[in-house]
């Protein structure tokens, strides 16, 4: 789990310094760090997070099977490396093309496929319990904010209250973000920009005193250090705003709980504090929105059979109750159906209504 | 072709009042605007861009083939009304769930599918000359912009110069933007976000004196705009920033030619002072690209045939050599293969290099 602590180069250097000595006293060169595979992904009851086992995987250099990747990793941790030393970040994309470089009187390259260098990348991160971002290494940018928030940034003071009807772009990478001054008493975060844009158009971060988050698509990685940090550093409690469907609770169940393929990363990368505020199951009869259910593709039903088999969901009664509701609509509904009700509707009514009675789901 | 001067208020008052006439004179109610089918869409040698051609079609109230059309076109250009004179925006999905209501007595829906709603307001473009955005209706929101510009948009003095690791977050609709103070030489628009990141960490845009704008993705309409206002209130030239692909090609293709999709709108959405920057079939050995050479599959072969056979491509000789060149390749190329040169290649060497040498495909 990635400690926030940790200076990046010196770990880095520690793992090197680690091998020079096995070479050093005529040793097998080996890494050992936790098996990042579907048998060693548990849920942890204590943190309610998908994390890590016990088990452990060891590699070594002297090894047919292990040489590759032994050599992979070590490049990646060289262009890592390379990069703090230069105060510079890169894709996963750009780390693919700098580690395939052929290995000096042979044809082989170090990889061919950016899904080698990836998971050597994911190897790195448990190796030195850094996340990606300290290593300056990117996911992809997504996403706009607003609010009562002044953060400094890259060396400029940013006021999300002044940023006209486009906001603030989140970048990829936040670890190096300082947040200045935080005038808000909760986050909204929804996955739909356009419901953004409306909220953002009625000033409803300005009237409800919060900060409105959106992606556009998945939930990057930089969204969520976003929100974990404003929720971790400023204690603001995070409320999810999807569609009543399978993937809309899927999108706050990864928020939430983590997800297997960050399993190695639920410390920074999960948001406990997040709550469901809706579209729920009991907004279709309290809102009148039957209409404007759309039917069920078995596609659906598949989904979310899936979803309200998962472990954090299981023994939750009021996530249940969702689930069998969703099961017996055989429908879905979208959060832009309560358009329906006139423009501003979302701003007026819906929200400050359903946050004044805490209507969550945990 | 939508005109910037109109009054979208004025517009559609005029729209009603026509009808009223019909009504008042005993007449069959009837619209008539221009043919939008692909029969009807022609490439424009003047303006080298696709628009529609000179058949027109009508449509009238009381034809059992037309009446339901008819009302949707009304029941969307009631929204648009309701929208102006609130001075709210709505998204394309909004206007469908307000379109979505029960005609009184009678169990029929004004709209069922949001692509009623859609044609419907294309139609209403069409009818008033006036673009979605202009009539308040937004498209998606996508993509960030940096560089010495100043803007005032929403009330805020926004300088893009000033806005960190993410820059502004450019939103739906551009169009109430207003440009204060404009900084820069020309404009680099790349579909790629991480490379819009490495220019922007690399401060690409100081040293060179230029914008830098990113999608991810599709070329938005709000995207668009932003460069067509740009390149004509402040005659600055745009370089494309692509991949050496036929889906770059298309993407560099759709923003100067426009595309079938959008020739109605061809006036305001395409961007004829264009020009491709890179990557080019040249580039491949001017900087020893080969190595990262990503083989052709069948659909890419069939792509770049299509695009290779388009009107405005066909007698282009620089165009259909490098089409030649990808062909005899057999292979396309990624921006980010530059990274294998040094993190800093592209802001350092290749574009300063390329834009120097006006190495440009037009």
């Amino acid at each position: 789990m990635p400690k926030q602590e940790k200076k990046p180069v010196k770990e880095l250097e520690e793992f090197g310094k680690k091998l020079v000595v096995d070479i050093e006293k005529g040793r097998n060169p080996s890494i050992e760090f936790s098996l990042r595979s579907l048998s060693n992904v548990v849920f942890d009851k204590e943190t309610r997070t998908l994390g890590l086992g016990e088990k452990q995987q060891k590699r070594t250099f002297f090894n047919v099977g292990h040489a590759k990747k032994f050599l992979q990793t070590l490049e990646v941790a060289k262009i890592s490396k390379n990069l703090l030393d230069v105060q510079k970040h890169a894709s996963l994309r750009d780390v693919f093309y700098m580690a395939k470089r052929t290995i000096p009187q042979s044809n082989i390259n170090v990889v061919d496929e950016q899904s080698e260098s990836d998971k050597a990348l994911e190897d790195l991160e448990l190796i030195t319990e850094l996340s990606r971002e300290q290593l300056n290494i990117n996911a992809n940018k997504m996403g706009s904010v607003a609010g009562n928030v002044t953060i400094e940034d890259a060396g400029d003071a940013i006021n999300w209250a002044k940023l006209g009807s486009g906001g603030w772009s989140i970048p990829s990478n936040v670890e190096n973000i300082e947040f200045k001054s935080v005038k808000a008493e909760y986050i909204i975060y929804m996955e739909k920009q356009a419901v953004w844009e409306r909220l953002h158009e009625d000033k409803f971060w300005e009237k409800q005193n919060c900060l409105i988050v959106t992606s556009q698509g998945q939930t990057t990685r930089g969204i969520r250090r976003l929100l974990q940090r404003l929720n971790e550093e400023n204690k603001l409690p995070i409320y999810v705003l999807a569609d009543f469907d399978p993937w809309g609770f899927y999108i706050y169940s990864v928020l939430k709980f983590g997800s297997i393929n960050l399993a190695h990363m639920s410390g920074t990368m999960t948001l406990q504090d997040a709550r469901f505020l809706g579209i729920t199951a009991d907004d279709v009869a309290n809102y009148d929105l039957k209409k404007h259910f759309i039917k069920f593709k078995d596609v659906d039903m598949t989904r979310l059979k899936q979803i309200s088999g998962y472990d954090w969901f299981k023994k939750n009664k009021e996530w249940q109750r969702q689930f069998k509701m969703m099961k017996d609509f055989g429908a879905k509904l979208e959060i832009q159906s309560l358009s329906s009700k006139g423009i501003t509707f979302i701003s007026d009514k819906y929200l400050p209504e359903k946050i004044k009675k805490k209507e969550f789901l945990d």
